[in-house]
């Protein structure tokens, strides 16, 4: 059994082309119905203001499978500490024994839940959009446009966050880090949304914030910051307005995503998972004007396959 | 953080006085209220006879919880391995960072079993309990008469199993471990349980094997083998039968445990709760000829205790 921390794992796992596809592969897995994956494990530790998620899932046929921990203690930033935290542990599929623990302290779900989105916008975004908008101005508010560069020739980045200053910081890290970006700062959610083909956000809100009104014609938005029952980004209007609605599970969207809007209630429109778009080998988006929307949730497949695809690249002297 | 393996943790925890506070206490907490112990997470994986099952629990106020992963691969023990595994990852309650990680390989899960056993005899069986009758002949069934002499006076131990070459096996384990014990090995389960003060069912049985024509007047019965939906060790008329009946956890006992015999339909019975009982500080047998049964199927809070328990032994130098 190995062990393994975050700055090896950081050594060898960052957002690329193979990190891309070895999540894709796992929702495609999925979408296949290869896949066990079963409710995630939720705790509340109320007097720290903290909680607990587990998730794993098993690909049938794979080697292993990965369960990971992830602790969120929200009160930490006043103690120095961070947030997120957690671990991945990799047993494997064909006796159980643990073959690694990876404490990533959260890395690797950053990176899994970054890829998500830019294998969302692969299969449902305009293959010539080339403008983002960012809504929020966290660690995915720029992991989000790293991993969307992968699969878009993304040139401008509008961005809103409630914190001005922080969208200004943002911009400019962003602006460090990718040579010839342009990258706005806006005051308003409406005009960072105007100009924007893909839109994602980021933020952990309580409260809509981006409603059909936003929505320019032919736009894809990915909405990558509600994962639990008492978040939610996306007025139903969002939802209502577009022409394909895509969640990376269908039932985590409903108590953890957007699909909460219609409160355990059949939504008014077809839901698509993305494991069976990516499966299908066909985008549901059929015109440049059509308006789609992606809800991601996270899902122990993606934490099973960054897992196995980092062990990979640990063992293999990468 | 630290990191411990089971010949360390083997070293400082055991079945004695200590630890079996530890988990009454656990057990006290959550009858009072005091814990939060989310559903089992489990996931098959088919192709390998495997399967992995995730607890926790929280015992408010307490500085540390546990996350407790157990891998079960029944084809192991062709391939020279144990089928049984697993770890405990303990987190400060306060800030959500891993404080140690206890490689224990289901050490600690065999001994919070037991103690969970001898506690439920604490608390149910008569006080001149003497003679123990348990069914099956694998670690539990040692484990199990272990913790019990830590709270009754067990002179005499009956044993019955499937497998008799098991049986006479584990007689002479117990003689060997045990000065003076009388061990008994028995052809029926009809007469092994006769004379029974207390009977401990110890078996991963799909179908009862225990009936109330087995029951002596007076008796205590723990069944502790049933943990999953498809394992049953006591037959619907043990239940009926009894004046007493308790289970660890009423939800688990309805999934994992034996009232899986009503299959989702409120029991012709009372069902009082394990903790319950403790915390009440007030046994429900009120007689001396009253038949007591105690369903064990395992809990995420024996599991934070015992862990808890574990890693304060560690760091105390103990």
């Amino acid at each position: 059994m190995k062990l393994y921390n975050r700055t090896q794992i950081q050594d060898v796992v960052q957002l690329d082309h193979d990190a891309l596809e070895a999540v894709e592969a796992g929702f495609r897995a999925l979408g296949e119905g290869q896949v066990v994956q079963p409710p995630i494990l939720s705790m509340a530790i109320e007097e720290s203001n903290g909680e607990v998620d587990v998730k794993t899932a098993h690909i049938r046929g794979n080697d292993r499978f990965a369960i990971k921990v992830s602790p969120g203690f929200f009160d930490n930033p006043s103690l120095g500490l961070p947030s997120l935290n957690g671990l991945m542990i990799v047993f494997s599929a064909r006796t159980g024994l643990v073959e690694a623990v990876l404490f990533d302290e959260g890395y690797l779900t950053d990176i899994r839940t970054a890829l998500a989105g830019a294998i969302a916008a692969k299969h449902l975004s305009r293959q010539d959009s080339c403008r983002a908008t960012v809504i929020g101005a966290g660690v995915q508010a720029e992991l989000q446009i790293a991993a969307l560069k992968l699969v878009r020739d993304i040139d401008t980045v509008d961005v809103w966050a409630r914190d001005t200053d922080r969208a200004n910081a943002y911009a400019e890290r962003m602006r460090a880090r990718f040579d010839g970006l342009t990258v706005n700062v806006h005051g308003e959610i409406d005009s960072a949304c105007r100009e924007a083909d893909v839109i994602i956000t980021t933020t952990p809100s309580k409260s809509p914030l981006l409603d059909a009104a936003h929505l320019p014609v032919g736009v894809h938005v990915t909405a990558m910051g509600s994962d639990s029952p008492e978040k939610r980004e996306l007025d139903a209007s969002v939802m209502t307005r577009a022409d394909v609605f895509v969640a990376d599970t269908r039932a985590q969207s409903e108590t953890n995503g957007e699909l909460k809007a219609w409160a355990g209630k059949a939504p008014p429109f077809e839901v698509h998972e993305l494991g069976h778009v990516i499966a299908s080998g066909q985008s549901p988006r059929t015109g440049q004007d059509q308006i789609t929307v992606c809800d991601l949730t996270g899902t122990g497949v993606q934490d099973t396959a960054i897992a196995g695809f980092a062990l990979s690249r640990l063992t293999s002297g990468h």
